[in-house]
């Protein structure tokens, strides 16, 4: 027997990527596999791209919607967007050349809590969906799937399709087996139940992915790595936001609001997540809890040195090192890790009552505290003067601040060389509101805004975080609106409250 | 023994309502029962403004924070904010003297989602409770209190204050013993447990409130009822609002996604909801459930006619009509409806679980989507020109809408005449972001915005919603934006995205 396809049935059912693709046709909604470049199918997106361009080429059109955990790969997000094959796609995506159609226009991109696409997908909000495309590490003698790097909104995928494609990666290592908890007690209203979840390490599922095998149309077979998220070590903006981040938690330790042992973390992906955690083993916790989306090099570094006891996620997204390393270790890490459907490990219930400590970056904070966190004015990771244009997605940041204990955006106080302030007088997009935002972060320092009214918090923001080329325009617009605004409760100069933005559009510089 | 009093050691406690004001002190943080003008203290914060009024004659200042369920009324926020006696107001209010003097900046208001402000209480985010203020019904033999017309954050402000002065309203009708449902299962994270609650009629807790008796530093009897809400009939807007959701709904139904029984309703407060009440009535519905925040005359008629088969909320607000209606078939009503404490009623976990149908007012929607429940330009309630005001606050809009099956803001297209559009470029604050919003609804029509992304959506609702002065020049805007932004995902121009607030505040209207 095939020792990753020990299903006879669906052994018989191997076929090419190109002869899978076929089976795919246009207009068909497509739910794939995929989040933050983990376990999302390689072979079959490629060969559907490869389809769709020989159709452009004779003057056809071939497009797709389609449908993620959360972002993929070039091999899947990447080449369907070079063809132009994509009409629509959700929830969340960070491929370059993806975020290139975006913001020309050429599809529509929907940007969802991730904790909404399943129920949302189940509720009928995006129609059916034609065919899933999961990746797995095999398939068992009962038909059952052993999942891969990441589970996203698999089990959703292979319960609601009407025919499934499942690639078998050997490259997958078969250590993860058993690693997986598939909650399958969600319902719909009015048939739902209290999640049993209490604790991070709670198992309430199984480790294996169900799927009716008749529905099953083709198995390919592939052998390619995840995509390598290269391990970058932070910089000193990143270090110094960690560090105002630290002293915090030390001083919520001191007044009681915190036990030493915090509460579970959620962390962002990124050079400012990656110093925070980093910064959390210089400063000496044990036995802390992560319960997240993401497992990155720098948590697996955390479990390793007893930082970290425990991490629940719903996707790996591990450099070449980090894989190696988590191989050579399995057996300790099996004990540590869990990954869980992304409509778990983003649940608001759950978030809420195991009180998270939520750490997300952003890309501008107003001085109300209204928090961007998906539309660019210009940005260090963009090529040219992207006004408007969305950077990449809300993720699962908004289920995390919105419910969790605390809630941190982060980001340095200017971008590109200055000519950003990422404290501005009124946010150009506003992805988390007022309401929602507790700490914000950057180089210069952090603002506690738990408390505070509107006008405390402008105060205390422009003081607090925003660097000293922009410090003094906030408080002279600040000490304007509060004098000139006809209401005083948030004061804001409609004419100007955008100003800044303009001015980038115009000047290249957000500086007078 | 005093049949509303029934603890001995808490009659010897009986004192007048200026000597239990005399108790509260300068700077002081005083949490008060009450939510939408039912079950607020009614007596002693009267006693304390006179208190404040004598020592800023003197040239003193005597100003308290004070913390409540949701608003209050006259006798409370109106007396307090006349004489300037608050520092900080929390989370939620609707007096036009307290807006007057928020709007001029005179005091700190902190605007919370409702579900929000018990555990931000326990987590210490708002410094401790000096005194609570709780109005009740009456006191039992053992100490505990019979709840009057709201519950609120009461159970928090009991457990948590330094002290106590409890209210005893004769007033308030006895008969309501034994509706209220008090939740003693909370905790701070880690030892949150799954609240088991599956239904909207279940019950979870113990219908009295419990207190420490050494803790109560006066009881002050009271014979005064609640602000009563006259119950106005819906005008032809609002009808026309309602018609286009019950068209909506009967569509759901129609496709499989809704039963004709749907899902538990929340439905806001004022003329719109009274309308879709009234409406669902002549739509035949009939065994309909309501998982909501207050029971207001127009939902005790829907549960007399069968429409309703059970309402849960946190407080009652009736008119004096209503009242007696309540009073005269108690026994069938207390069958029908149960109060909750806000946390409960409020919470995220129980909304998604249940798949509430949130039905709430806005004050404006942009064209993507983004709502602004809070600050106004101008307002039909409003006298003057107010830019930027803050109007009452988010309330539970935001626990309902970004966690229930379905979200709706309802407004009507224009206001003032004509000269404030309620569809406009970009709004001018945002409390429910295009993530969280799914339907916008004006008189005018209804757009369905699940599953659209940014660019249809602006097609969407100003094709739906728009008032025809507006639609041409919504239609303008996102046209040029989408061939002059620099970004096409979510087209606008930051020279004029909100011009159409500036030109009211120079004009008078938003109209070129």
């Amino acid at each position: 027997m095939h020792d990753r396809i020990r299903h006879a049935g669906l052994l018989d059912k191997r076929m090419s990527a190109e002869a899978a693709a076929a089976l795919i046709k246009p207009g068909m909604t497509v739910a794939m596999s995929g989040f933050t470049g983990a376990g999302y199918p390689k072979a079959v997106p490629q060969a559907l791209a490869s389809r769709m361009e020989e159709v452009h080429a004779d003057g056809g059109s071939f497009k797709i919607k389609v449908l993620t955990g959360a972002s993929t790969a070039p091999e899947l997000d990447g080449v369907l967007a070079k063809v132009g094959g994509m009409e629509l796609r959700l929830p969340y995506m960070s491929d370059p050349a993806l975020r290139k159609r975006i913001n020309d226009g050429d599809l529509d991109y929907m940007d969802i809590h991730l904790s909404h696409v399943a129920q949302h997908t189940w509720f009928g909000f995006y129609g059916g969906i034609n065919i899933a495309i999961v990746e797995v590490v095999g398939i068992r003698e009962d038909g059952s799937l052993i999942p891969s790097s990441s589970v996203g909104n698999n089990k959703t995928w292979l319960d609601m399709a009407d025919a499934v494609i499942l690639e078998v990666n050997t490259q997958q290592s078969t250590a993860m087996e058993g690693m997986h908890d598939i909650y399958y007690g969600t319902a719909l209203p009015p048939f739902r139940k209290p999640i049993m979840l209490t604790q991070p390490e709670d198992r309430i599922g199984q480790p294996y992915l169900d799927v009716d095998v008749d529905k099953v149309i083709a198995v390919v077979e592939t052998d390619a790595p995840d995509r390598l998220s290269a391990f970058a070590a932070p910089d000193e903006a990143s270090n110094q936001i960690a560090d105002h981040l630290l002293d915090f938690l030390d001083g919520e330790i001191k007044t009681g609001r915190l036990t030493n042992t915090l509460l579970p973390l959620q962390s962002g992906v990124g050079n400012i997540a990656n110093a925070v955690l980093a910064g959390l083993t210089r400063g000496g916790y044990r036995g802390l809890k992560a319960y997240t989306e993401v497992i990155q090099d720098g948590m697996l570094e955390l479990i390793k040195d007893g930082t970290l006891a425990f991490a629940s996620a719903t996707s790996f997204s591990l450099s070449e090192a980090g894989i190696e390393e988590f191989n050579r270790h399995v057996d300790f890490y099996r004990e540590r890790i869990m990954l869980r459907t992304q409509e778990i490990s983003n649940h608001p219930e759950l978030i809420r009552r195991l009180g998270c400590i939520a750490l997300n970056g952003m890309i501008e904070a107003d001085i109300y505290g209204n928090v961007n966190s998906t539309h660019v004015v210009g940005s260090h990771v963009m090529n040219v003067m992207n006004v408007m244009n969305v950077m990449n997605g809300i993720g699962g940041s908004g289920d995390f601040a919105r419910n969790g204990f605390l809630g941190a955006f982060m980001s340095p106080s200017t971008a590109k060389g200055g000519a950003i302030s990422g404290i501005v007088p009124m946010a150009s997009h506003v992805d988390h509101t007022e309401h929602d935002t507790m700490l914000i972060i950057t180089e210069q320092g952090l603002a506690d805004l738990r408390g505070l009214a509107p006008k405390q918090r402008a105060r205390d923001i422009t003081e607090k975080c925003a660097h000293p080329d922009y410090k003094p325009m906030l408080e002279d617009y600040f000490a304007r609106a509060s004098r000139d605004s006809y209401g005083k409760h948030t004061p804001h100069l409609m004419g100007e409250a955008l100003s800044w933005h303009q001015r980038y559009i115009e000047t290249g510089d957000m500086r007078l």
